[in-house]
């Protein structure tokens, strides 16, 4: 594998690293500045002011800022803790110095500049007294903040501010900031730390693009290119390596969504500031496209209202408005062209960044008549540097912000912000997640909550497989919760086929995450008029030799209505539901009294809409409820309930189905359809060949759904016995609808 | 008592039942429509089309619910299953025709009439077959609903229907339909039923002018009477008695807001019909002006988003657009003139009820400028029917959305729906009931939760004491949880100023509700430059003989960042905090290690804020954090935390800061101020004079308040020594605020 990576490495390097020894052939070579905004972009931007609510908008909220910035003391306080005042203090320096340097190159106003400088002098001052930073934990230290990622980014932005105010400057002053600050700092990333500028990970993007960026502004091409080809200069590290490693052939970022905003920023930055100074790079033409893909991947892996999904380490609000996706959505309008669902981004984000691209932005949106709405549709995206690593599938019906989506995660690990999650789902609908995904564990720049840093109960919770909507095995995570384990396996692909609009389906496998059990999901999409609502119908099937305890969880939000008829509430008493792998932190509520041939039945109401899962496995089931929040010392978890079917066995298929129903409104005292249209579900028949389901309920609903167990093919015949006659298909899947109103096979 | 409420009510009334017998005066005698709307209004409004927004928009909404019913078949089904499809669909039935008939009125449109009259035709076939209805439990049952309120409620909105094509139906159709359903029902609600007619609660005002209305439109002028003044026609019962008792003579309604904005709709709905039938009786001059009065006062009880305050039991979400509301703030307009406050409630309902009342209040919206900020200040309300029955007390600071408000409650206990919470507070800020109130325990018309009715949690938990923000007694709630014992006694005002800007107070004493325990609650609103947003102080003291158990608890939402520095977290093992009064639903999750004189502190995170309490009892106190959920079987509690400060005295003072502080946003991962100004709360003196409290911080922050103890007064001189030295001031209280940025007592 290894030697693979190697291959496709050196090829898709070799023409970069080509011109690694040419001289720049940029017009204005040496002219300031020239990383993210030039003279000429600047002067157009001040030309088109009045014209586009948007960049009028964007000017207007940096003036705000910075104006206030203006008007305070400049405070460049000593290295404090992490989410602290002083680390707070030292991220709102860098971001009102870069943004007082575009106003300065727009406006011309010299109090901006002075402000730059004043500022970068305090800096010079105290830089060179600073050592590690004593409160690093196990990340590598800042000298400014507690861990050299920080660190970086103040790099990055403070290097667009230098460039910013470059010309304004004496050369003596521009030689005691890059004495002081800038060849310290840089030797610091490249030297002292150098196993972490060469790293295959968004951090190493950081130190790689600060790197490169303040190459640029002071003429050091050889910092530009450790900064692309790694300390080596031989593209056996660097920016673009880690570009190729990190990403799949179409966009997907290893470590999903919530880590790709923030990769993004050190992406565009650099790719920017490398379009104006080495043009002959073609960097937006790297890896076929890849930086347009990765924002296509990104976009597409948010939810209809524009927040991403949070799987793996993730916070549950990041959006599509955070500060990388902005300008990556502005500098691919502006290289690439505009259309419908990157103008409908720039109606969420409502402000660009303030160069050519944001220009460009602000007018091709000014064009519209109305603001577009998002209509990205189902996709599937390949995960792993070469794309041979699973995927991650997402169904979509509907559009705007009522529309449903279903992702399911089966790709890499990815690295230490990876969760043990294969065939994991979210259901999102109504405008909110349905089905969650917890996120990450961690409060995120809240200084009491440990620094803000990633607490214990990542690792315990978050991370673990029972925290998550997909079968546990035994009690255990997958790859035992192992990460090294798990860096080294990884999901399949089974099928995608989103081409039916009433039924789409996507399944997959995962056969490397639990010794012995081979394990298959598949997940249909069912939209016709025989429900007021997609259903979601879901046939996991686990394989083995031997006989496993095999829990399958559905977390879900809101207030339960019903769970099935016959179970035990602890009343009186809460325990944990077992002693590791997450199960420590949730509380046993409630458990069916009996190991049940009946399917297991849930009712909640969650926001303005209610939903039913009815739960049915081929070895019958035991219900089980559960709450977050045991052994939780700290309160570092949120409250949140999950209702689990445990069923014992070698082979067994759960099927579920899922229904939004109805309508409840507490203010208006309106409710609507409380119980739903679907009442039962049965797996009629499964083999190594493939699994067959009915789904019953009223006004005749009767659905009969089949899915292949073995390699995806769309035209091979399958036959499955069901009550002793044969059942017959071909292709991946089949689906028929009956009842009223029911929609026909095609 | 009883003798002094006869007195007031005969003065009250006898001009009113001065007119029984008088002829009605109005000049279109025996014309329809005269209930709600006349012809001359119907003509109005349509020559009113296109110049008034509120109007359209009215207009517009009605049309689209009325066709959407004519395109319909008209469902008439048999009595059905409290909150089932039946018993919704008789409620639209009701809706629907009532706005049918106002439509028919406006536009003309007989098949708008014809709707009507149709399903009239099709109830008038079943209603002489129906019986009580099975299943009513504990309260009357109707006939078509299960409870006779609902029925009530159909028979008000259904005679403005049938007032409205009463001219155009044939003197046959009229006479079938009076036999075959009003009188009938009017009997049902008179004779058989006249208990629930008579009682001075919500469902005989129902009931009351469900009679009266039908009354006035089928010229029974003998209904009328007996609705206006009880089924003895004397002034003893009846609608005007119902109004009389159940209001304060500032307005306030005993149940509390939730109930008022329901009460509304029978109050504003019979009142409009009198005022067009009997203007004669001055409706709206009854009680010194009450209709208005009590719809200043529910809007003043509402929190800055118009949602309602949910004492007592209430929903969390009802809100100013409620249908009563909507039409009391009309009809007051009209009436009475519009102010900037109620046309700032226009704008937050969006809509008008369409009769002269909801024209003439688009047409007064539509000259506004801007829609106004609703700029309600603080207010105190008395409570019992004379206004000497203790009250509710209301401070506010800002004004708009992120208003801070207060309201604490020391009135009557309130019927049937009244909870044991007598000096109980609330804290809305940011937008959110930040210390919130539980509301009630009913998942209102969802069928599967109980018919959406109250459940037993309603009564065990919602109710009680704990359950509150206010302190209880050796675990026993107020009054021992005996509803008639609490409606005997009720809460005292002690005093109430907002005069000061920066330090709003209210005091109140509740004596009667733990046998020899006597409390008093005064809460500080205090607004300087010192902190960022308003803190609010709380001296609780309790006096008592003998040696109790005080339990004082703060309910809150959102995520905990901190509590205290030494406590126990119930890791592997959760109990009920008690075995009764609420306690049993609590889960005792963390205890601080020991009963100690150092404060009690938590900090959470809500929103975009931080939270920081600092408790300090001169008993000392232990700290106990629970959350909401035990001996809950069928999952109808929702899952919330609370903190509590236990001590043990007889005598024992509570004192607490409440601040707001910082900013968090995780979607823009930032955080700002975790920890707040204030510091330290410490108890400098208490005696049967006053109390004497510090409250320090950083910045020099250093706040002296007291409070007297004794009977209210603006002037008298107090003294209680602090430290030794006599502490003094006069009136009521004394803040001196110190330290930086301080403003000092005037």
């Amino acid at each position: 594998m290894k030697a693979k990576r190697h291959v496709i490495l050196l090829v898709s390097i070799l023409p970069w690293l080509a011109c690694v020894n040419e001289s720049r052939p940029d017009e204005q070579a040496g002219q300031h500045p020239s990383l993210i905004i030039t003279k000429t972009e600047a002067r157009e931007i001040r030309k088109s002011l009045g014209k586009y609510p948007l960049l009028d908008q964007s000017v207007d909220g940096l003036k705000a800022t910075v104006e206030a910035a203006l008007a305070s003391l400049i405070e460049v306080p000593p290295p404090g803790e992490a989410g602290g005042y002083e680390h707070e203090r030292h991220k709102q320096n860098y971001r009102e110095m870069r943004d007082a340097g575009l106003l300065y190159q727009i406006t011309g106003d010299e109090r901006y500049a002075g402000f730059v400088r004043d500022m970068l002098m305090r800096y010079a001052e105290m830089y060179p007294t600073l050592g590690p930073h004593p409160r690093a934990h196990n990340q590598r230290p800042g000298k400014l903040f507690h861990q050299m990622l920080n660190e970086t980014v103040w790099l990055a932005n403070t290097s667009i501010a230098y460039d910013c105010i470059y010309e304004w400057l004496s050369p003596e002053d521009r030689e005691h900031l890059e004495a002081n600050i800038f060849r310290q700092i840089v030797e610091w990333f490249t030297e002292t730390n150098v196993h972490e500028f060469d790293r295959i990970h968004n951090h190493g993007m950081w130190s790689t693009a600060s790197v490169g960026m303040i190459g640029y502004v002071t003429g050091n091409q050889d910092w530009v290119d450790m900064a692309l080809y790694g300390s080596e200069r031989d593209g056996s590290g660097g920016f673009l390596k880690q570009v190729e490693l990190l990403f799949s052939p179409d966009g997907y970022y290893m470590e999903g969504p919530y880590y790709v905003r923030y990769a993004m920023r050190p992406l565009f930055k650099f790719a920017e500031a490398i379009e104006r100074n080495q043009p002959e790079l073609e960097i937006y033409g790297f890896k076929d496209g890849l930086l347009k893909k990765a924002l296509y991947s990104a976009a597409n892996l948010a939810f209809p209202n524009g927040v991403f999904a949070p799987i793996n380490d993730a916070s549950k609000t990041m959006d599509i408005r955070a500060p990388g996706v902005v300008l990556g959505t502005n500098a691919i309008i502006h290289r690439e062209g505009a259309d419908d669902n990157l103008l409908a981004l720039c109606a969420i984000q409502g402000r660009v960044f303030l160069n050519g691209a944001g220009l460009a932005t602000a007018r091709a949106y000014s064009r519209l008549k109305a603001p577009p709405k998002i209509r990205w549709g189902s996709i599937e995206y390949t995960d792993g540097n070469d794309g041979t690593q699973g995927g991650v599938g997402v169904l979509r019906h509907g559009e705007g912000a009522d529309q449903t989506m279903v992702l399911m995660k089966y790709g890499v690990h990815g690295l230490g912000h990876g969760h043990f999650d294969k065939l994991h789902f979210i259901l999102f609908d109504q405008g909110r997640e349905v089905i969650p995904d917890y996120g990450f564990c961690r409060w995120i720049n809240i200084e009491p909550k440990f620094g803000g840093r990633y607490l214990p109960e990542n690792d315990s919770y978050a991370k673990q497989t029972i925290t998550h909507n997909t079968v546990v095995v035994d009690g255990i995570s997958q790859n035992r919760g192992d990460r090294q384990a798990a860096d080294r396996v990884h999901g399949e692909r089974h099928f995608f086929d989103a081409t039916r609009p009433d039924v789409q389906v996507m399944s997959a496998r995962a056969n490397q995450h639990y010794d012995g059990v081979d394990m298959q999901r598949t997940l249909f999409l069912i939209a016709n008029d025989q429900t007021e609502f997609p259903v979601l119908i879901d046939i996991y099937r686990l394989k083995s030799q031997n006989r496993h305890q095999y829990d399958y969880p559905i977390h879900y939000n809101g207030q339960l209505i019903n769970f099935g008829s016959s179970y035990e509430a602890f009343q009186e008493n809460w325990q944990p539901l077992g002693p590791e792998h997450g199960y420590q932190h949730i509380w046993k509520t409630a458990e069916g009294s009996e190991v049940t041939n009946s399917p297991v039945r849930l009712t909640w109401v969650d926001g303005h809409r209610y939903y039913t899962l009815i739960t049915t496995g081929t070895a019958g089931g035991q219900g089980i409820l559960g709450r977050t929040g045991a052994n939780d010392p700290d309160y570092n978890l949120r409250s949140e309930p999950l209702a689990i079917v445990r069923a014992n066995g070698s082979e067994v298929v759960f099927c579920s189905a899922i229904e939004p129903h109805g309508y409840f409104n507490e203010a208006t005292e309106s409710s609507r359809a409380a119980r739903g249209i679907i009442q039962a579900v049965r797996i009629l028949g499964h083999t190594d060949e493939g699994t067959v389901v009915n789904v019953t309920g009223k006004n005749g609903l009767d659905w009969t759904l089949s899915v292949t167990n073995q390699e995806a093919s769309a035209t091979r015949g399958h036959s499955v016995l069901v009550n002793g006659q044969p059942y017959e298909w071909s292709g991946n899947f089949s689906a028929r609808l009956e009842g009223n109103n029911s929609q026909t096979q095609p």
